[in-house]
């Protein structure tokens, strides 16, 4: 059972693989009735095997096909290689992963199984590391910046600060992209808006975008898409990167793409002109 | 709390105004910690304060919009008074809504308070009847039949019968829309698709939409559109019509009603190519 401010999501359990206090975080792995297995950090639900596509596809194809060309990606998170799976779809030249619990990482390989392969993919650079202090020393350069963190109280916190932001904004290239997710706008609107705040003191646009996961606080979840440019959506160069790129997916098209930037009237009105 | 195949949602109550096993069903009526007030029949959530706006709105300005110009509109179900407040934002001359229940109407009318006066409106005729028998023998004619039904496997469950659909075509003027909510496709993909086949039988167009629900199952949630011709979702007609009726939302707005019908892949995967 997953509790937040007045309401709860439970499912029911089968079996459990796994329940340690690590050195970052309480994890938890489990075997569930009906969601497959699913990963559970300090008490909630991070990733379940039925709907995790949901969020690692949108989370990603939305900033890569936005993309023209993604060869040089940054993840920070993202230990269960969920997200890493779906980068790879796009050929990328080279993945670094920045991951600051290697734990988190060992279990999922272990019992979620859901990278395919790519935790283990030799264009993939894998560093165990707080995201923060990656990003402020780092010399690289990236396309496309992707955060899959965890929720923004614990040890993900720094990853919501301008400070954060502004490493990032200074280690995209030329066209670069960052997309990050944004918590629940139902049940976590003052961190979205915490979120939506601090990327637009650093970057020029930014869109917020939403999808259905159903294992997420009340099924809606949001993220963030920003850059130094304007960023038009339009379907046909969409699909056309779709085909060309030679995605398959369970919950993306471009389709859905396009329609997850239309948002809800009382959703507008919480982000001010500015989210419209 | 309510359940479905091993998941569940819990939404804290602060009181129980009511708990009654009525004729047709047992209605429940809760203060909760922060939905607002909540109905629940048969133990399966209705209806909160909180989120009602978004499944009233989406359930009825879809089929509204849709139609040039809605003056007659049948209402099969929904005494709790949510989805009628919103019909009458588009001025129709007549409404006729069929309760099965006159208990909820009550109830709902009591302590729900969310039809803003519409279930006294002179424009309305509440008829206490099964909408099965009543658009079996009904001689009048519609622009718009919504069906704003419990779950399918309780009272509901001829409103999703090929008999009910047939007598719903019957009864719809040229241009006639038709549509229904569909349950949750993550949770209830067997009704829906029960739902998606009967009126596939019935009418010559369909189509599936879906909105974020917070309060029900998982938090997604679908809804059929069924005519005799083809009904092309464009941006710029939406708009004018939104405006010129005046209508003021919560929740819906002509881009979220473009989105709703984009589908994730493994839901067009699941109707089969109908449902594209």
């Amino acid at each position: 059972m997953e509790r937040y401010d007045g309401s709860a999501t439970m499912i029911a359990v089968r079996k459990v693989y796994l329940d340690r206090q690590g050195r970052f975080q309480r994890i938890q792995m489990f075997e569930t009735q009906d969601f497959g297995r699913m990963l559970v950090l300090d008490g909630k639900i991070q990733c379940t095997q039925r709907d995790e596509s949901h969020y690692h596809e949108m989370l990603v194809h939305v900033p890569m096909l936005s993309h023209p060309c993604p060869g040089r990606v940054l993840l920070i998170g993202g230990g269960d290689g969920g997200a890493l799976r779906e980068i790879l779809k796009h050929s990328p030249e080279k993945v670094t992963l920045v991951e600051i619990d290697p734990e988190v990482m060992e279990v999922c390989k272990r019992y979620l199984r859901i990278d395919d392969g790519a935790l283990n993919d030799r264009r993939v650079e894998i560093l165990f590391k707080d995201g923060v202090e990656y990003t402020k020393g780092c010399k690289q350069r990236f396309d496309v910046i992707i955060v899959d963190s965890t929720d923004p109280d614990g040890i993900s916190q720094g990853l919501i600060s301008v400070d954060f932001y502004t490493s990032c904004k200074r280690i995209l290239l030329d066209r670069g992209i960052f997309a990050t997710q944004s918590q629940s706008p139902f049940i976590q609107l003052q961190h979205l808006k915490q979120i939506w705040t601090n990327l637009s003191r650093t970057f020029s646009y930014q869109k917020l975008y939403l999808s259905f996961i159903p294992s997420y606080p009340r099924g809606i979840w949001s993220f963030i898409l920003a850059s130094e440019r304007n960023l038009p959506a339009t379907l046909n160069p969409l699909k056309q990167r779709y085909q060309s790129r030679g995605l398959r997916t369970r919950y993306y098209n471009p389709e859905i793409h396009i329609s997850s930037f239309a948002l809800p009237n009382w959703l507008k009105e919480s982000l001010g002109k500015s989210g419209v």
